[in-house]
């Protein structure tokens, strides 16, 4: 790494979310609980990256559309505070589609088809023989946006580091072809958290799968989901000792517990036999509803606010516009394309 | 096609030329003649694409910033005037990065891998395995030029026929996302031009051959270039019969020659045998400078007033920003991202 930062001044954080669903606690544990500390540490901007959505979504586009607000009540419902980070809308900064144009002149095709993220997400969706331009070069995009905030910190888990390692790549090529240290390269800043699973244990949380436990669920719904959690299909009996490992109860517990050693005197019990599913379910369930419902009834009050959301995307959005038009400007200025 | 036109607008016309050396008598008899008729007739935006010519030279900027005024100059000496065409800047435009950006969600990669124009001119260069992604996608930012615009007449040779079609297609998938009819529909307007061959006879003059009359070119330069001139290697002495097929002078004589019957004469006893070539070059020569000569002279003139070129451009940028900021906006409300 070749970031020579001045110690004044604060390192830049760069994350954010493609807007194709509401978020649930796979996020909040997985990147918004983060983000809440680095808000205080750091120069921190989100980005609802609407752009990267559309790329499996172009002719869907309402999977964006309709959950840009949505992604927008999260974060502020969470904590995320508007003062100290900068939450803008992709499609509403020109420089990140503009660099992306230039940077893609740097990039093989080869190299994009090599991108081992990239490779793996199309491998998971039915895209067949027509893979979206967009959904290929995303890398591209993505480096647009880490590189035009300068950020030298880029929140990320384990399956995005190729995509960090692509960026710098551009970031090299880029200052080689400029002659000088116009941009700066990025490092991955990896997430503590283990993914949760979604409530069969099956698969990560994810949105696209429709198994979820979202910010905004009802007590109903986060009721309904805890019940329906996969515990240990061998432990019949509340006398029988049962299974931690696989067992989303226990997972989900180590996540949001407050009380660790409390969590770890349960898990002893239920592994020596005599702690029922039903118990530890409703041990969960009081925990997931005390920690949700400041979230939902906070999030409820924002999202009736719509004029407010957007006010506050706006002017995430112009704040991040004058930042990220002055690196577009270095960069025209390295392919000599500042004329006027 | 679906081009319901108000019969009294005029038509828009799009063309350009991708900013990577001065023009050339290729140009001038395959473009340039064309739009000086063309802007009486119709709006006619001439776009120097600069973003394109980077697409294969990304590593070598330079040979596309220090020929976009040289285009410019071109296109004022052989008369373009800019009070009747818009001439701008491609960089300059946001809104072409913009669309490109949603267009590249609706075109896969396969359709662009089998697009016979591209196909064509990468097997012509020298990429190797390291094809750059800017290139293989440049028909998506073709389709953002074209419809950025509302262009509905756009100038090509027959090569780029498959470009208006993929174009077409773009503004077809796109009306569907928006369900209405946002973008319109292209046709080409056939250059009827055959192409210049080279001084040599073996290829299409070129800039990149290096083998070329340029717009520019001196006294002296017109003068070797003629004599260098291909013509019938069996065509030894004066009162041989000569060929006119492949005769490289005769087919600069049908393209600049003001007198056709003249020039028909000069076959017939050419072929008839009697007419050297010293006789036939010397014609051309006078009938090049007389051409050029003018043309030479204004080129001189544009070039020596820099500040004057860049305001032009510049002009003709903001005006096309503005025409384009229009079309990206409805685009925009096509895929619901009008939010702010």
């Amino acid at each position: 790494m070749n970031n020579q930062l001045d110690p004044n001044k604060k390192e830049k954080v760069l994350t954010g979310d493609r807007a194709t669903g509401q978020l649930h606690l796979g996020h909040y544990v997985g990147s918004l609980q983060q983000r809440i500390s680095l808000q205080d540490q750091y120069e921190q901007t989100i980005l609802v990256a609407d752009l990267q959505g559309l790329t499996d979504n172009g002719h869907n586009p309402k999977k964006v559309s309709s959950n840009i607000l949505n992604v927008v009540a999260d974060y502020l419902a969470v904590g995320i505070d508007p003062n100290k980070t900068t939450i803008c809308l992709q499609s509403a900064i020109p420089a990140l589609s503009e660099l992306t144009m230039y940077y893609s002149n740097l990039v093989s095709v080869a190299r994009l088809q090599r991108n081992p993220t990239v490779k793996n997400e199309i491998a998971g969706k039915s895209f067949g023989a027509s893979i979206p331009t967009g959904f290929l070069t995303y890398p591209i995009s993505q480096a647009a946006d880490i590189t035009a905030f300068k950020a030298t910190l880029v929140p990320v888990g384990d399956d995005q580091l190729p995509m960090i390692e692509q960026t710098n790549e551009i970031v090299r090529k880029l200052n080689n072809v400029a002659g000088e240290e116009i941009l700066v390269e990025c490092r991955p800043l990896l997430s503590k958290v283990t993914r949760l699973p979604s409530m069969d244990g099956k698969a990560k949380m994810s949105k696209s799968m429709g198994n979820c436990i979202y910010l905004g669920s009802s007590e109903k719904e986060i009721s309904k989901a805890v019940k329906s959690m996969y515990t240990d299909p061998n432990h019949l009996k509340i006398e029988d000792p049962g299974q931690i490992e696989g067992n989303v109860v226990f997972t989900y517990l180590d996540a949001f517990h407050p009380d660790v050693a409390y969590v770890a005197d349960l898990k002893a019990q239920y592994q020596a036999g005599g702690l029922g599913d039903g118990t530890t379910k409703k041990i969960l369930e009081e925990c997931l509803q005390e920690t949700l419902k400041p979230i939902r009834e906070a999030r409820e009050g924002f999202t009736s606010d719509k004029a407010q959301l957007i006010e506050i995307l706006k002017a995430g959005s112009e704040k991040s516009k004058e930042e990220s038009n002055q690196v577009l400007n270095d960069v025209k200025r390295a392919f000599g394309l500042d004329l006027f």
